[in-house]
């Protein structure tokens, strides 16, 4: 029996998901964040070794010895070769660690680092081919085809891009807000929406919270929710910003597509993050979009999650052998 | 002989002008920043002891004594009731420094206190009724009538507005640099000329810049003038950005017009900051636009700078009495 570990690397939490070759979970843990590019490669290596240490620790429950013969991470903010050897370099203490219940039998070829797009990808589909979307705090789009290869759209960051994200649909309602207050745009239950939700006397507390008090990235996509429930409830400046948010998504998407697909081909398109749990039917208005441009094309919530993914891309390492 | 005080608080600079009662102009001096919101009270009070006493001492050139009979002090960020008693609080603290070159007899109604926008109007028409349509790093439109009701628009800052700013220009420029190098947008210019600015191998180093770097705001905004030159040689979607800039100061503009004065009034409206300075007719789009809404209208540059609108603002204090 073969054992490999898949690696789901974020901001927020590390997942790991211990796995046998029939695909079987016999481990599962969360572990504190792994951004090593933020957080320093020390500290990132702690939450990996506890995720991995937890993990192997549930699957004793189930058999006695286990020899990790892959592993795969899938890590947010991979890109250059750099990247790489430092990741590498992390799978290497992992493997000199004396305090981890499980045995290594790695080669090269199934040490496996890619981003976190293609764990996404995976785990979303099932396998290693489609398009994943993801919109929570920030946005991507990534496909892979049948030929293995890759396209990526966005994931340019907050001041960049992340264009259709939550922080994006935040930030583009408070405006709305604002303007309105000034006098600039028309009506919006917005300005009454924020006030309420966050305690105000006066919409213009906005610049208390967001510069002074240094609101991040995370906080102001947190505030999301008001904008799509506004929506829901038939407001029209946020409905706009849900449906400026559907737009770019679809772009970014059927830019993907007609990079590496045929129009006609058929395959999947997995959405996740929080942004796709919107009560004003943003999951809807997007799918409705897509389908009538790719008619062969199906949009679904994610069946796995990502570490299960990486779980997957382990796997398939050994078969590659 | 009376003698006031015009000082223009700000985050990079404090202007000081020493002013008699026929508007000639004694002493003019810069120091460091005095927001004290962000620097702390201590520090801005040192910048603008230091920009009075630089200021009082050329004065000394022409006279021999020099009793303040008036100050003015336009601060960026004021805004509520608090920030006044501070503000109050630091000229109190001058008046009692022995280190100055100057007397004091101040009456509390010639200590006048206001925001940055209103010094830079009278200073910008010369006079107290118009409007002021400032885009530098940040934006905010702002009008007095003869009535003395003010009108505010924008001022948000840049998470939450200062549309058609240098930053929210700079950052869809980049934006849309980014969108058309992952095959979202038609071909532009911009790409290459982010590269070749910032000596970019590749147009996905603004990651590195802007996140790892962590440049801010104004570093940022200090990229506006490749939009706009982009702009001003004919590139599609950098016009597209100036324009929309452009757009968004003529509805604030109007939004501040409608509210506090008749469509047919004569009036000036100045405009001040960097973008204006743009090479893609950004000055004559903006004045098209409001000359064909409000005829009776002038567009101009400022005469003079905020400091000495300050110093306007003190002396009307004096005739007040």
């Amino acid at each position: 029996m073969s054992y490999v570990l898949g690696i789901d690397g974020g901001g927020s939490k590390t997942v790991c998901i211990l796995m046998d070759d029939s695909r079987q979970v016999l481990g599962h843990a969360e572990a504190g964040a792994s951004n090593y590019q933020s957080i320093g490669v020390e500290a990132a290596l702690k939450s990996i070794h506890s995720a991995i240490n937890a993990a192997a620790n549930e699957a004793l429950k189930f058999t006695n010895i286990i020899k990790i013969s892959a592993i795969c991470l899938g890590l947010a903010g991979i890109g250059r070769s750099g990247d790489i050897e430092v990741v590498k370099n992390m799978v290497q203490e992992l493997q000199n660690s004396q305090f981890l219940p499980i045995t290594w039998d790695l080669q090269p070829a199934n040490i496996v680092i890619c981003h976190d797009a293609l764990i996404a990808l995976v785990g979303g589909v099932g396998h290693d081919v489609g398009i994943v979307v993801a919109a929570g705090t920030g946005s991507i789009t990534f496909g892979r085809n049948q030929q293995g290869e890759t396209k990526r759209v966005g994931g340019w960051g907050y001041i960049l891009g992340d264009e259709g994200s939550a922080y994006k649909i935040a930030v583009a309602g408070m405006q709305a807000a604002l303007k309105s207050y000034d006098g600039r745009e028309i009506q919006t239950s917005l300005v009454q929406d924020f006030k309420q939700h966050l305690g105000f006397q006066s919409i213009e507390e906005l610049i208390e919270v967001i510069y002074r008090r240094g609101w991040g990235v995370k906080e102001i996509a947190s505030l999301a929710p008001i904008v799509d429930l506004a929506a829901a409830y038939g407001d029209e400046l946020a409905n706009n910003i849900i449906d400026n948010a559907v737009e770019e998504l679809v772009i970014a998407t059927s830019t993907v597509v007609n990079a590496i697909f045929s129009p006609n081909s058929a395959f999947e398109i997995v959405t996740t993050g929080s942004v796709w749990q919107g009560k004003s039917q943003i999951h809807e208005r997007f799918t409705t979009a897509i389908v009538n441009q790719f008619p062969k094309v199906k949009v679904i919530f994610a069946r796995y999650e990502p570490a299960y993914g990486a779980g997957l891309l382990a796997l398939q390492s050994l078969d590659d052998i």
